[in-house]
């Protein structure tokens, strides 16, 4: 059962892009060159086009501020937010590659508890090609890590597990808190390396955070849209939050899994609670509304693919989340937007092909 | 919020039971003798009442054999397994205690990362006097735990969880595996330590295994039988399994949660692979249909106590599980008889004062 995981990890240099929005600490790079340097970076500039992102040498990248989006998406750029690391999204789309990796400009390298440094990328990778386990909950964790297996009880039928769409990575040191908590725990920092991958259960949402996350765009590409947030949107900081939810219910409807746990990154420093605050208060007491919108959302068997899917969703939000903030028609709207965008630069044979049967 | 964690972890002594289904080992007792002696235990013996089973001097225990049970159920005995282990939920109705931890006699005192042993009764205390999170997942595991809390993106109103009915430990050493798994890894050890503790979400089904199991006996109790196994049953080892498939449906009715995770114990010794697949061979294709038996069940409103949520599903199991084989019209009807000998056992007032409303 634990074979595949026995094996070494392919690098999948030429099949995975590292997305990144704005670069503001150089360190960044320098500290992950040795894991990152194999592969093509995308990065998003999220704010002002004429500041330029200093990249050092050694990296392949390619490089996209507002000029860009708006050039090459045209009206469509409405879709991609502005001066927000949502903006990470449009990278998704450009991309050409069948896995993604985005990670956050403060999340640096961590070490195990043997004190080594942790190749995040990895273990991702790991996690994304061996099956997830959503229909069913095994006890000893990742049934397909070496070392594990599936426990007495588990039916048989069920070991084949389903492909992997999402391996969402944790983090050591600054936990990912609400400005709540940040405010009323401001000392608190995670310490704890949990040496577990898991499956989030069919039907289970989970708070997905964009810090340090991986999927298989061929898979669910599509469905990781990061809505509008930032300059002109009355929210922030709920772009992942977002991007999590849609996915889940859509991964649940295809027979898809998402993984949590490994690897961790070391988040290095806590945003401004003061301002997280101001971006977060709607989406506070607005999700008090969307997840029981989303815990009871249905998709039609006819939605077969992640766009369909995605777009049957963008309908029902409009339908049942307009009353809760004139902001939910608009970003309906952008989520049909954002599907046509995605369907115009990855054209619909190719991702006929990669998303028809999951 | 995790100020409950922070707290010493009361002892409990005078709430909580230790059932232990014959001990064959006496270095069981010994070795556990510093975490027990203060607790009151009962030993249900399963097979020949003849023999002498000694305890060490300084525990406090009351033992029961097939006599016994015989003696004290009468006719009802008939739903209490002999010559198997599954006999100790005998021991779940006789206790007169709120809490209830069952630990089988090959598990040892296991030891954490750092060395020291593990007390795992003060674990499951601590699992079962926080609360649980069934409705929505937390990435950072139990957020009631000492340096955790909920991260961003978990709705606000879900934060005061759900009252936890069962803490499920694991088992360092030997896993739990079925015969099948164990004949094809017959050399695989769990060494792997996962520093965690969280709650199976609702709608989740998972294998509950009865080596090392605590629940709290007011909330659960009357859902913890561990069916007919044993002499004169075509079927084995799937006892804790079947208490633990029911437990879920209920708690997921009742709106209680189940824990898994921390703490270990050291499982000393595989048992025989050929014996159990003797045993467990009809288990592992009945399982296939006794698994969306169980995801489908539904349990009508009007059940609002563990008895009647109980009978419900023992009538449920009678009409649908009944074609599988005439073995389950014969379960069917001693999980009433459970349910009667419960209550005959502990008096309806008080039981409907502990189990009214959850």
């Amino acid at each position: 059962m634990a074979a595949s995981a026995v094996a070494p990890t392919p690098l999948l240099t030429d099949e995975l892009d590292i997305i990144i929005p704005t670069i503001r600490n150089l360190d960044f790079l320098e500290m992950w060159r040795p894991f990152f340097q194999p592969y093509h970076l995308i990065i998003v500039q999220d704010g002002d086009p004429t500041k330029k992102i200093n990249v050092p040498e050694g990296f392949d990248y390619e490089l996209y501020n507002r000029d860009d989006i708006n050039r090459i998406l045209g009206p469509k750029a409405s879709c991609i937010s502005f001066k927000d690391s949502a903006c990470r999204c449009f990278g998704y789309m450009v991309s050409k590659k069948k896995y993604i990796f985005t990670i956050d400009d403060d999340c640096f390298v961590a070490k195990d508890p043997s004190g080594k440094d942790i190749n995040a990328l990895e273990q991702h990778i790991k996690n994304l090609l061996c099956p997830a386990t959503p229909f069913f909950f095994n006890t000893l964790y990742d049934p397909y890590r070496e070392g594990a297996d599936f426990v007495r009880g588990y039916p048989f039928s069920l070991r084949e597990g389903a492909p992997t769409a999402v391996s969402h990575g944790l983090w050591l040191n600054i936990p990912d808190y609400d400005a709540p908590t940040q405010l009323v725990k401001p000392r608190e920092r995670n310490s704890r390396y949990v040496d577990a991958v898991l499956t989030i259960p069919k039907g289970t949402l989970f708070p997905m955070c964009g810090m340090n996350l991986a999927f298989d765009r061929d898979l669910i590409g599509p469905a990781m849209y990061f809505g509008l947030m930032g300059d002109g949107q009355p929210i922030g900081r709920y772009d992942d939050m977002w991007a999590g939810w849609c996915t889940k219910v859509i991964c649940d409807h295809l027979g898809l899994g998402i993984k949590t746990g490994l690897p961790y990154i070391w988040h290095s420093k806590a945003s401004n609670p003061f301002v997280n605050l101001k971006k977060e208060y709607k989406g506070i007491y607005w999700q008090e509304e969307l997840i029981p919108f989303f815990q009871s959302a249905v998709l039609p068997k006819e939605c077969t693919t992640v766009q369909a899917c995605y777009k049957e969703l963008a309908k029902q939000v409009n339908a049942k989340l307009s009353n809760v903030d004139p902001y939910f028609t608009k970003l309906a709207d952008a989520m049909v937007t954002w599907i046509d965008a995605w369907d115009e630069l990855n054209p619909p044979s190719k991702a006929g092909l990669a998303n028809g049967s999951a």
